[in-house]
């Protein structure tokens, strides 16, 4: 019965360490130059002074052997925090050290002693703090991303319907000065002949039919082939540079997937599904068949080939990247294993901690929160079905509140080739700027798919939510010069977000109590509160809403007494404002809300 | 850069698994026979049909070889969760396994397509199920207790004041009769002579003068040892003896800190903190000297007499245990390590699994929580100072809603001999009632010290909440036959706390609306509902309050429409009720409110 006692724990407690993930496994995410609060609960019996550091690093490289140490103050309720900020892209790790103190813990107690007319013992033989008690917490991991994980304006076009590379370098010229960020291209990859989809998804595709982009692979090539239509890849390289030239940047599609003349077909039959009789079967949901898809088989019986398979789908990455590209839209990642991506994203950004991953997924909840987690750099979202007040509100303090502002970064999408939804579904013109301003400025990343500001609008049927002639499977002409284009409406959002810091953190934001459920208010600031901006949005397209919003102007740095500026940055009118209370009128004939600069006044 | 792909996940995704502590660290609690609902989130990449269970066993001793197997049923949003009982008391593990139906997946894909009028695959050639995937979550640790961990009431008492171990052996009868379940002592050793504390904590003790019975140990011994005037190890086993026959469990004191007379500070010198000038430092939290305690210290620098202090404190444990004493309420636990506890505690079970731990802790609320985390079976909790409807309400959610619920059993204490606070600092008989029926049915297990049911009330001091002429330092007499004993109000509660199921388990209870800031309502009930009581408590003891209290019929199992039975147990009368709103009306000259047992009509 003598069992030697070991203790489990260390003499201090570091517990509950922030950021990090839900399950705690993976790395939490940050960006370059954010102050971030790295915090814990720190406590120990008795009653002795503590002193806590949060000691980092970069975990990997040859920096790796400098921490950083940032001194933790105790902030109440036995909690510590430092804030930092991270200065490169990559994997670091966090080290919480907590001790007891000796010297402070004497001194204190001399003082309170002293003051009660008590003979204090001598210094530094302290009789309460035995031998300096210290504990470690750690090591976190934390993920930092260059800024565009989290904040950028997306804009996603069919190469082919701009007259492939070389028409594409045209049209970017349009897209940058709309004040976009980022294009982002579907699959430019061969198609399939064999079960190609015809118009409007059908079976049946004609001799001059395209076919889907996601049907990807054919004679000429696989996921590291561009279509010969398109140009060569030396066009596809001089894309990437215009783009660049631009300020823009080039987001590929990675679709896991394969076309019945992908090469892998005949090169690695273990990699796909077998039917009895040992052909290949298609993708299918049941009743849904997707004949022209083959998916890829994560799990083949043989080890081997899992590895392979694996190996082969991050050299697709890998590819591309060789050819400049740095953000890769995932589509569909949730019918590939998680596991999958737990293992590629980590691999690929230990060589490339500037490569980003945007998950396509539009799936249950658990689903695209557990994508997030395991690595992608930023995730689609169910903006595009909330819509009222209430939605709105709840869904956006979800996605900018613990846990999940620590490692899931959503992007605002009002509409993508395969979704026109809501409002937008025959709606007019200021349902979409309604649709855009929300997404543009609720979150610091929104995209809108090529055509949005044209307002096409017209659905295939009554049923779906894709769109009638969908682009996914024939070549769309547009008229970009249309006199009622949005174009110069999204080049004033695109201005007024590059100029306001404090619609590039995901972190700030503040929902105004406001009467008008048609009316949605909400204040957003950077972390210095050097930028404050309230945004404020009529949701009703179709007539005049009035309400008073409320505003927390403590909180906004603002006084309460006096006049402050608002400055509408969409109308260039200039407001002085007194009071928490501001009464708004909003027509749709003259736009779909203020978007203001608060300042005091200079 | 070839690297081999290994997956850091396994294909099935088996998260967040409860019950669970908040760190994940330590064992979840339950008890011995309560429905317990075990859940996780468990899903895949795809559409395949999915299957899991729960294993459990017993993780220690010659059952543990034996799992049982629950299967989980999916219950929406990817929860899966099996409801099981505990039959045993000890450590389990509880192992989650999933995975994919390939027979299931390829049913239900070809009812689909015969329905949809496609020619199925052949049964069990599937073609969207790859090989069968399968994971397993776990081992999760599980502490079973036995049900007093969770549900009792306990009276504490000085058997000094009740002419020591004999003559409180006869005491037992009453407080048996008042319906109590466990009588804790404070400690019966040796007292300390060097420093010995006089009446209400003075510096200089007369020759008569008791001392605090926590300046433990003295000549005739130290921890193990009973104080001769109490009288022997004998007397001490006879009272044992005489609750148990009683239904009475005896609670021990469980201080660890010694008198400078104890025999430890000559024997290992080492266990203790040490002045400059090698002499022995006394307790101390500047301005305040406990000059009759020397505090032990768990961490010196010695490796060896860590351990062998460690172990000391163990066998004081295994001593009373060998005695028959199987539950330990512990001094001030907050001011030992957190790691000796998370030590000593399954040490202690893992050989007597039925041995509860009751941390006596009035601390920070990390602290108070984190103790209960690392393995005490009951808290002490706020409970005595939360006095309003809407502190009581906000406190008692808290404590019966994850996370604590799955690991912190509150206890509420109206008074203890260190605490006479709020409405019973000179209060009357009817503030005594009314907050008895408080902790008696807002949580499981609630406790008095002697003295409450004659409603003594008279405090130091206005500045602290201590007892005038505290029983710490004297011995008191008391007149339990007072004609204004509040013994026989207790005795009825205690009655039907025994009566009602639905007060014995921390989970179910709820707060119902009702206008009145002065009247607090709650319905609390069994998990299969066949018993369902309503408290109604006037949180004024000096005027009469009216109030329309609101019930949640159809969670309470009652009819909307027709009458159901309110039986009052404290009045015992029988109302007829119908609908949700019922009135009240509550004089605290006749009680401190309604104990209803509600039924439907028979």
């Amino acid at each position: 019965m003598t069992r030697v006692p070991e203790p489990l724990l260390p003499p201090i407690v570091i517990d509950d360490f922030r950021p990090r993930t839900p399950s705690g496994a993976f790395p939490a995410k940050v960006v370059e130059g954010e102050p971030v609060r790295v915090s814990a609960d720190i406590y120990t019996d008795g009653h002795d002074e503590l002193r806590a550091v949060a000691r980092i690093h970069l975990a990997t490289g040859p920096g790796s052997a400098t921490w950083a140490e940032h001194p933790m103050t105790a902030v109440g309720n036995d909690r510590w925090e430092a804030v930092v900020t991270f200065d490169r892209a990559g994997r670091h790790e966090v080290v919480v050290e907590a001790w007891v103190d000796l010297e402070a813990t004497w001194a204190r107690d001399a003082r309170i002693m002293l003051d009660a007319g008590q003979e204090p013992p001598p210094r530094r033989s302290d009789h309460v703090a035995p031998t300096g008690r210290h504990s470690t917490g750690g090591p976190h991991p934390v993920w930092v991303d260059r800024p565009r994980a989290v904040a950028g304006a997306w804009y996603e076009l069919f190469p082919r319907s701009e007259g492939g590379f070389a028409g594409t370098a045209e049209r970017l010229v349009e897209v940058a000065a709309m004040g976009f960020d980022v294009v982002y291209l579907p699959p430019v990859h061969p198609i399939g002949r064999t079960q190609r989809k015809g118009p409007d998804n059908t079976l049946a595709a004609g001799p001059g039919d395209p076919g889907s982009p996601w049907a990807i692979g054919g004679p000429e090539g696989g996921h590291t082939a561009v279509h010969p239509d398109l140009g060569t890849l030396d066009d596809f390289d001089r894309l990437v540079a215009r783009a660049r030239q631009l300020g823009l940047e080039i987001a590929l599609d990675y679709a896991l997937q394969c076309s019945p003349d992908h090469p892998w077909v005949s090169e690695h039959p273990a990699w796909f599904h077998h039917r009895a009789d040992g052909s290949i079967a298609h993708a299918a949901n049941p009743p849904k068949q997707y004949q022209d898809i083959y998916p890829l088989d994560f799990w083949p019986s043989d080890e081997a080939e899992r590895r392979g398979l694996w190996q082969a789908c991050r050299e697709i990455v890998e590819f591309w990247v060789s050819h400049g590209v740095r953000i890769f839209l995932v589509d569909n990642p949730h019918t590939k294993p998680m596991a999958f991506w737990a293992w590629l994203i980590p691999a690929v950004q230990s060589l490339h901690p500037d490569v980003l991953f945007l998950s396509e997924a539009f799936t249950r909840p658990k689903v695209m929160v557990k994508l997030a987690e395991v690595g992608f750099s930023q995730s689609y979202t169910y903006f595009t079905w909330r819509r009222t007040k209430a939605e709105l509100t709840s869904y956006v303090t979800e996605l900018t509140s613990e846990p999940l502002v620590d490692h899931f970064r959503p992007a605002f999408w009002p509409n993508t080739p395969d979704i026109l939804a809501g409002p937008l579904r025959g709606g007019n013109l200021a349902a979409f700027r309604l649709r855009l301003l929300l997404a543009a400025t609720l979150v610091p990343t929104y995209g809108i798919y090529s055509g949005f500001e044209l307002g096409e609008n017209q659905p295939r049927s009554e049923h779906d939510e894709e769109y009638a002639h969908s682009e996914k499977y024939e070549i769309k002409a547009r008229d970009w010069s249309a006199a009622d284009s949005l174009a110069p409406f999204i080049t004033e959002v695109n201005r007024a977000r590059r100029a306001h810091p404090a619609l590039r953190s995901l972190r700030n934001i503040a929902f105004c109590d406001s009467a008008n459920d048609l009316v949605l208010a909400y204040a957003r600031w950077s972390d210095d509160l050097a930028d404050v901006v309230l945004v404020v949005v009529n949701l009703d397209p179709d007539g005049v809403q009035e309400d008073t919003v409320w505003l927390d102007l403590e909180r906004l740095g603002l006084p309460a007494r006096t006049p402050f500026v608002a400055y509408d940055e969409l109308r260039g009118e200039t407001y002085s404002w007194v009071g928490a209370a501001q009464y708004v009128r909003l027509d749709p004939a003259v736009g779909p809300g203020h978007l203001l600069h608060l300042r005091p006044v200079r």
